[in-house]
């Protein structure tokens, strides 16, 4: 390594995970991950909890006290299936373990029956219809299949307000939830002269089918400079998001109920990672899963990632946990120009679990369909919340999550550390435990990536991502146990072909 | 009336009640409002605070269900003084009834006691330090007498980040308190690196006498774009309090805890009316209140304002109340240079309790000491929140409040209806009754204020702030009954010295 950044520039991690560079495509052959079922020894519930949560006090990011006492205990709940045993030697049986509630209690699911999907079709064809964007549609998947539960659809003012300025939502019977960014339909004045006068419209996408009905509609003001203010914390030019969602966007919102007519598909060789919410739950109690921890990223995944990923399962089990499952979650929707495309990260990840990096057996990888806003503290709320309502329990938060440089200033748009402090203080999440993220690097003398020791910096590399990318470009091998072979492969690939491709931001097929 | 704006103009009461000319001033005598004690038939309370509670439901905006159980009721407690009588008939006894709770339970005082105030001094005079601006010393007298309850001291950086991102503070309790302005003190990097090393820091006035000492500091980042943007929705140039104390503030905030050496003074001869919070709590018990509703104004009172005062008061006389006070509560900290100054408006208020248009005998005058920031829906909670503290259950809310004209666009920097909306769903005010501004105009026809009535529209005349001051300014009278004759002397007075002012924004003083 002809360069290296040394202990002061603790924001390696980043840096390495963040691959900006805005140049590279392909298409991708992935293999589903090995789904198992494990056994577990038994245990008494009560026991295991009381234990794991004294073991818990020390571990987690410190939530101050709940605002509000929970209808129930909610961070580890046991439900035990017949038989119960009391003794460690009887012969092992499994122990079912409800998984963690969804904000409001239940799951939201808006997609109608099938028996039902031709009378809503018929029903859409005769209302003024919204054309919705990509963005537009991927906000509908992610209603659709209850990440964002309870919301049932496009939020109303009162919703809207209360995401801007409080990042959370009061329910009916008073308590809270998150919810930190607005999840909001936009429409134009034309738009909203055709509706006047219907309760309902209907949602089609760009080839004119009808997605979903939107019922009991509400339409307010879009006010788009305190919109964006108030999600991220500027208004300066050149937010992703902003540019592609927001500044082009009408000078209203349309809130309602949703009903979509069929599931959310996009035919991009990826759907059958997109589990939903229930999909994922069925899945994690098939696997007798008694802690779910999510890792949201959309980053490659090198050695260090995945040191903190293993880390923590050994945290987990020597608390007492006796299947802990890693959720491994890219983010699927809409990302920046110049973010590796997802299909690249999937083959990534993908090569990741293939070289044993990560063990199958408890790692579900899945996309999460939202579409990103790189809005930093705010945004990370979101990215939590989904996730307890796809059953995990824990969640796994790192510098300056969701964030980006500043789109104009010489620096990055947010504080490195308020992502996890926010997180930490933010309403409706008290039932998540946050597990900050430790900062690994490339320890010279083991050869492999480890959590930084302060007490001998000297022996730590930290590779930043201008390193990692010249590395790549130049078809330069990174330090033995950088990152497995397989999965740096991938990377080599992406860079070639940004090599060969002049403008780089247009991902193209390449032979699989 | 030559001219006037009909029912389409429903802004009328916040133009009236706006006098935003740019040009007037002068030196004022004030007589203090009569104090009385108020006897009161005696009723049982648990009665009463059914019935009330039932009358309340259909008067005021619901808010949504608390989110948390609270430690007990607290939106009418009656705490009974002996003997309890439980009959109407029995000879007429008093009734002290328990005002709310502050936030937090304790209302926060932080003056140092008299006998600490010389080794307090001698302290300060060790320490390095800070000197105060004037809109700093305002917020060290707000938090002083502890108007922001539960806060002890300028904001630490757990504190500022729960306020830009949930406009709340979860207490060690798990209780949630409103806090939706930060009151935070910047230090430039010379400043931090005299401190570096120091604990406590001493904050001096102008004329370098220590005010107070900061203790435990904590010192962190002021990422005043984010702290705009977050705060006001907007980040154009041109917010009066961005650009009176944050464009040239220094890089970092500190946070600490407050020791005051003693009660802060203006020696404006308006010091008299600057109640804290525990005068006013003591006032409202010496006259038995049992409702304050608390009217934020920082503009002249018309009467239509007055009409709507009176009106709570009898609307709450008919729930049962026998002795609602109001508490008359004009903002004496920073304004915008071209709002009508303190002293003038204060001499207008005392003109209208003197003309009988509101009854001393259940008002409170006296002065809310926090500076303006005008930042609409965020700082209305602010000043319904900081009014908890001095003891008020009940808050009227007109449009737009704290708002202001965009200071770039031609619009309302605000929807005038979310500051209503805002602080109907907004955490921790779950206890305050929000009582929305109901609109009046000059009716013609009976030549009096009253509430507009949308079946005769043709009876109103809405007369806007432009025409107001145009009358004004012209010598000319308003209809008979919109303002109070003293009132609108005092008014035209304020007119008078603007013409006589080129300039017109620097208050002068005029013989008295």
């Amino acid at each position: 390594m002809e360069s290296s950044i040394l202990a002061q520039d603790e924001r390696y991690l980043l840096q390495v995970s963040q691959l900006k560079s805005p140049e590279m495509v392909f298409s991708v052959e992935i293999i589903p991950t090995t789904l198992t079922f494990v056994s577990l020894p038994s245990k008494t519930c009560n026991k295991g909890d009381t234990e794991l949560m004294a073991a818990m006090a020390s571990l987690f990011i410190k939530t101050p006290t709940p605002s509000h006492p929970l209808p129930k205990t909610h961070r580890i709940t046991f439900s035990t299936v017949s038989p119960i045993s009391y003794s460690y030697k009887q012969k092992p049986i499994r122990i079912s373990c409800g998984l963690i509630e969804p904000d409001g209690g239940k799951l939201v699911e808006l997609v109608v029956p099938e028996s039902h999907r031709d009378v809503k079709r018929k029903e859409a064809m005769r209302l003024p219809k919204i054309k919705l964007s990509r963005i537009d549609l991927e906000w509908v998947h992610v209603l659709s299949e209850g990440w964002a539960s309870p919301l049932t659809g496009f939020m109303r003012e009162s919703e809207f307000l209360q995401t801007l300025h409080f990042n959370s939502l009061r329910l009916g019977d008073g308590s809270i939830v998150n919810m930190s960014l607005p999840i909001v339909l936009d429409i134009d004045d034309s738009q909203k002269n055709r509706i006047s006068g219907f309760t309902s419209v209907a949602l089609i996408d760009s080839s004119d089918n009808p997605v979903a009905l939107l019922n009991n509609i509400e339409i307010y003001k879009h006010n788009k400079e305190e919109r964006i203010a108030r999600t991220w914390g500027t208004t300066a030019p050149g937010l992703p998001y902003v540019e592609e969602a927001i500044t082009g966007a009408g000078d209203w919102l349309i809130g309602g109920d949703l009903e979509v007519i069929q599931p959310i598909k996009y035919h991009d060789g990826l759907d059958r990672y997109r589990l939903s919410p229930s999909e994922l739950r069925e899945e994690f109690s098939k696997r007798n899963a008694d802690a779910v921890f999510a890792f949201q990223l959309r980053n490659p995944v090198h050695n260090g990632h995945a040191l903190l990923m293993t880390d923590t399962r050994r945290r987990l089990l020597e608390m007492g946990y006796k299947n802990p499952v890693l959720l491994l979650h890219p983010l699927g929707g809409f990302t920046k120009a110049d973010d590796v495309p997802l299909a690249w990260r999937m083959k990534q990840h993908q090569k990741v679990l293939e070289d044993g990096v990560l063990d199958p057996e408890n790692t579900v990888v899945s996309i999460f369909p939202s579409p990103m806003h790189y809005a930093g503290p705010t945004e990370v709320q979101w990215h939590a919340k989904a996730r307890i309502n796809a059953g995990a329990n824990f969640y796994i938060v790192g510098r300056d999550p969701a964030g980006m440089g500043h789109p104009v200033e010489k620096r990055d748009l947010y504080d490195a550390d308020h992502g996890k402090k926010v997180l930490s203080m933010a309403p409706g999440l008290e039932r998540l435990n946050i597990l900050p993220f430790k900062v690994a690097a490339y320890d010279k003398k083991q050869q492999k990536m480890e959590f930084f020791d302060p007490s001998r910096p000297q022996d730590f590399l930290f590779i930043s991502g201008t390193k990692m990318r010249a590395l790549a470009k130049n078809n330069e091998s990174p330090p033995d146990g950088f990152m497995c072979p397989g999965g740096w492969e991938v990377l080599v690939q992406y860079y070639e072909s940004l090599a060969a491709n002049d403008s780089g931001l247009v991902p193209q097929p390449i032979p699989a």
